[in-house]
């Protein structure tokens, strides 16, 4: 290497003037394009050569002739691969080699792509044929059949019962939560969205996003970066920066596309970056740091012995991002935010939480389960040394509790200044219309002020889990908003939710592999706000009839197997709450309860609530 | 390897009752996790093994082991590849060699991180701090410091003008194509949105929003899979795949999700799948084919004839997707189709074109370029055997011509349920809203129905390019509706918008590297139907104006110095527009003004013409 460079420097006044030290920086800032297979990959110094045009030429000799390399070898390698899952050996490591040695010459100027440094990009549609090359072999060779393999890889899912259809579900504003079939005389309940306060049709988000539409149109027009930046992103992500109590945030097209971009970036540009993933976390954070490049240490899910134990394996001085969730949103688990934030701190890492399941929902005024693990704090004002923040980086929806669509990331100025600045995903992609995001801002602000959805929300939830439990319905148990009803069994949990929404106008929908193991399937219940006596006790009603008719397991005998996955087990208690009876206001009400008071006291209590709901909404609008 | 499976096989029931084909088959499925540096990599047969409770426990055996190893090597490794571009040698290697074998413990079911398999979910936020292990030398040891790497990235960014500063445009839907700043009294002329056909401020766009939304609420609440299909998607698909002439298609919340998840998709699902790929593809389409992990081999910007050597280096049964545009949005050329679909046919390749600049603007119908090249045959409602019809996938944007939000694909039925059942980036993710979706059918039927706007749009491009032209302010040379002004300096093309928007009240966005090449910076204008003579003539003498002040080269002098990309390039004829004289219904107009006929005639056409738009408008609306 030295002798090259020193040739190098001889012939190049760049090289000759630039200190081995900038040179070694230059080198070594692309690690996501390093680490990208088949992607090739581009130090800055390589980008900086292509555009020199004696270099520039030599790298482009040297492009085509890689290029035209058989791919035979490849493929065989590729093939080895594939059955032994390791890398082949003897003739197929040569073609790794070269494919390698290729990759440089490859990829990308960021965003553009540069085979050969452009300096002329003007064209015109050539009608004519191209001329034939190597082209008389190919006419009879077989050729790759594309339909035939769609068409295997949907019969795979067909047989393995992943293959998805997909309910025609109109939810109507003004009935909320019920909807209209693709029938639109069939009406349904909806107890499957994640629109968990209802506030789709909240009138106060209704008014602001029907004024934006009218003042400032349907769409944006643009990027942020071309014509697409606007008040209306200004004052959303002001919104959410508050919310979290951190310096800066900013919005996504969706918080799968946040998720993806922050960590991808972060994950790629961060040297040497380790990033520590629960084992049940979304796949948006698995794709982002799959897309990243950098390590990756699944850490067993919400388990802190385990996470501790590989950040320990880890020299102090590596950057690493713990990524996890605060609810879990198959199985309603909470994850440990204090410990993890110990840890980290301990180990030198950063945090990386997502609040998707939890904002609105959680805390005073619902920034999420980080904010209401120190709920007096925040109640009174004083963010400062809570957990939420010693959080790195928080990421939430505007697609779930708070009715409209979008994602962001919360954090520190820099961190959010860097992935704005550096994430493709962010950078080239139309923002989102103004009267979403002012929909957004105004859903955001209504529930900061307003405690009464989540708390109806919650109320409902623990009146469902109480009624499903007497009845021996097989409820995970979690401390959270989800009521995830074990069934066991893909093809049954598919034909329990058919047969509630047929014969029982209810829509639950049936979550199965790959979403949750095999064996777990399950119905995965959301009560809303919404979701008042009548349609609770038809839900119960028409879960005890769905599971005796198709004879689905009860609580009972999960529990003569032993148990499973918390179901019938007999050792473990259920998890309390996280909302406690005194943060709900009900405790006077539920320790006289408990002591054997007038029976239906939690369903007049919840009346009591909904009617306070309704002229809360009535007098808001 | 055949003893180790006929020793297995006499071991596992599974393996002895399963043919060699099917565990081949099992064995070579996940091409995109094997491709996944450091995310890992897992085969069916692997994820199968993990849920056996004999193999399942092997594994986790193995995980632990291999997690306990120290990074230090890695981190020496990934410093070697960072300053060679090469895979180091030595111990380094060693290191390499066991992380592979790690992969496969390292990684996913399909949506779900799998470190084990998981068979317990529910847990309870853990206050307790987690008692320390090899917690000591931690304490005092250095730790990376984050926030000075996140300043260190944004210097880069300042120092090479990458930097983005985010102008606060708020565009008037009753004022097209005109805008507030974030002072709301301080009025600008937009001259670089690409909402191109003010469909963003259309009344029946409009009109259908509002009452979606009044009917159907803010957001989906939910992912297409759970509560999140509705009608409006059935509608919306139902459009696009008419629109197209194809049997199917699928919405994305945007085309960078679209691209990037189609390509990522089919790329990594095909087996040793490769992508040919245009030198200047958008971000969205490289970032797919880098997560992918499929072979990408570049080829010259609308260059046929390097296409050709390309596809001809591989083995014809090899699956090959060329991925490319119709008008590349930062020079405005266009994609020779027709030539690549005869290259496609001729060696077994599928053709993959985004169309998302082109959507609404070209064809009879808005179908884009691939169906403007057989107006004729369109606009008679023939399209089987044209060229839009021998386009295996098109990709198109509902946010720019269609004014409002999302991507889409559109292609086979089997192609597009394949890409619906199997990208992470459709699958978990929440819905387009309602209102959004059903804006967005509005616009591409209105503009299916109603050539008017599209070509009031070629023509005030044709007047702008003409003027800019007649005043030797540097267009460089395209068939299509972007008019990108060369500049060719970072800081001047900066200086000339900051200009341009402080003393003359118009925007339009510089845009420098990495977007364009360096040198190459420029402004890039894009004309709308409501960018009438008024606006258009500031604009011209504004234009003027700047390049006189900042002393900015004009199109003599790039000819003097023997021209650059098309600008001020003798022996290069500029390319005809794509829209012809006829198409536009000028030709007669045309021929007068070139016969020298009387000044103006250009200008009372469009006045005309504008004329007929606000009629046609107002009795639509």
């Amino acid at each position: 290497m030295d002798a090259v460079l020193r040739q190098s420097k001889s012939m190049c006044p760049f090289l000759k003037k630039t200190s081995p030290a900038t040179l070694r920086s230059l080198s070594t800032s692309a690690p996501a394009r390093q680490a990208s297979p088949g992607g090739g990959s581009m130090s800055n110094l390589q980008t900086i050569a292509r555009r020199c045009p004696v270099m520039g030429k030599a790298l482009a000799v040297q492009t085509a002739k890689s290029s035209k390399m058989g791919l035979g070898g490849v493929a065989a390698l590729g093939a080895i691969r594939a059955f032994t899952g390791k890398a082949g050996s003897g003739k197929a490591k040569i073609h790794t080699t070269r494919s390698q040695e290729a990759r440089p010459l490859e990829d990308t100027i960021f965003g553009r792509e540069s085979g050969g440094f452009v300096l002329f990009c003007f064209s015109y549609p050539q009608h004519g044929k191209p001329t034939g090359q190597a082209g008389h072999h190919h006419k009879n060779a077989p050729k790759f059949d594309y339909e035939e393999f769609y068409n295997e890889e949907l019969d795979k899912k067909h047989k393995d019962k992943s293959y998805r259809y997909f309910n025609n579900i109109n939810r109507l504003a003004k009935e909320f939560p019920r909807a209209h079939m693709s029938n639109k005389a069939e009406r349904v309940t909806v107890w499957c969205s994640n629109d968990y306060l209802g506030m789709g049709s909240n009138p106060q988000v209704l008014k602001t996003m029907h004024e934006t539409l009218d003042k400032y149109g349907a769409g944006a027009g643009g990027t942020r970066n071309i014509s697409g930046h606007n008040k209306h992103a200004v004052g959303l992500e002001a919104s959410i920066a508050k919310l979290h109590a951190k310096d800066a945030a900013l919005v996504f097209t969706s918080c799968y596309v946040a998720n993806d971009a922050t960590l991808a970036t972060l994950g790629s540009k961060l040297p040497n970056c380790v990033i520590l993933s629960d084992s049940l976390n979304h796949a948006s954070m698995i794709q982002g740091i799959r897309h990243s490049g950098a390590r990756k240490m699944v850490f067993q899910h919400n388990d802190l012995a385990d996470l501790e134990a590989k950040l320990a394996s880890l020299p102090s001085d590596v950057p690493k991002i713990i990524a996890f969730e605060s609810v879990y949103s198959m199985c309603g688990s909470i994850g440990p935010i204090e410990g993890i934030c110990d840890l980290a701190e301990k180990y030198g890492a950063i945090t990386f939480l997502d609040e998707v399941h939890a904002v609105g929902m959680y805390g005073p005024h619902g920034a999420g389960v980080a904010e209401h693990l120190d709920y007096e704090a925040h109640l009174n004002g004083r963010p400062r040394g809570t957990i939420m923040d010693r959080i790195d980086i928080i990421t939430g929806t505007l697609g779930k509790a708070y009715g409209c669509v979008g994602g962001y990331i919360a954090g520190s100025a820099k961190m959010v200044d860097a992935v704005r600045s550096l994430a493709p995903g962010f950078i080239f992609t139309t923002s989102l219309p103004p009267a979403t995001m002012a929909g957004a801002q105004t859903a955001i602000e209504y529930q900061t002020e307003y405690q009464g959805d989540r708390r109806l929300q919650q109320l409902h939830t623990r009146a469902v889990k109480d009624s499903l439990n007497e009845r021996d319905i097989p409820v995970i148990p979690n401390p959270s908003h989800i009521i995830p009803v074990l069934v066991g069994n893909a093809e049954l949990a598919k034909r329990a939710s058919d047969m509630l929404l047929d014969k029982h106008d209810i829509y639950v929908q049936s979550i199965n592999y790959p979403t949750v193991p095999v064996g777990q399937e399950r119905l995965r219940i959301t009560p809303t706000p919404g979701h008042t006596r009548e349609f609770r006790e038809h839900l119960v009603s028409a879960l005890e009839s769905v599971w005796d008719e198709l004879g689905l397991k009860r609580t009972s005998e999960w529990a003569a197997q032993g148990g499973f996955i918390g179901v019938g087990e007999r050792d473990v208690k259920g998890p309390e709450p996280l909302w406690t009876d005194q943060q709900l206001g009900v405790d006077q009400v539920v320790k006289e309860m408990k002591a054997g008071g007038p029976v239906g006291v939690m369903e007049a209590l919840l009346e009591r609530e909904r009617e306070e709901t309704a002229r809360a909404v009535a007098s808001a609008s």
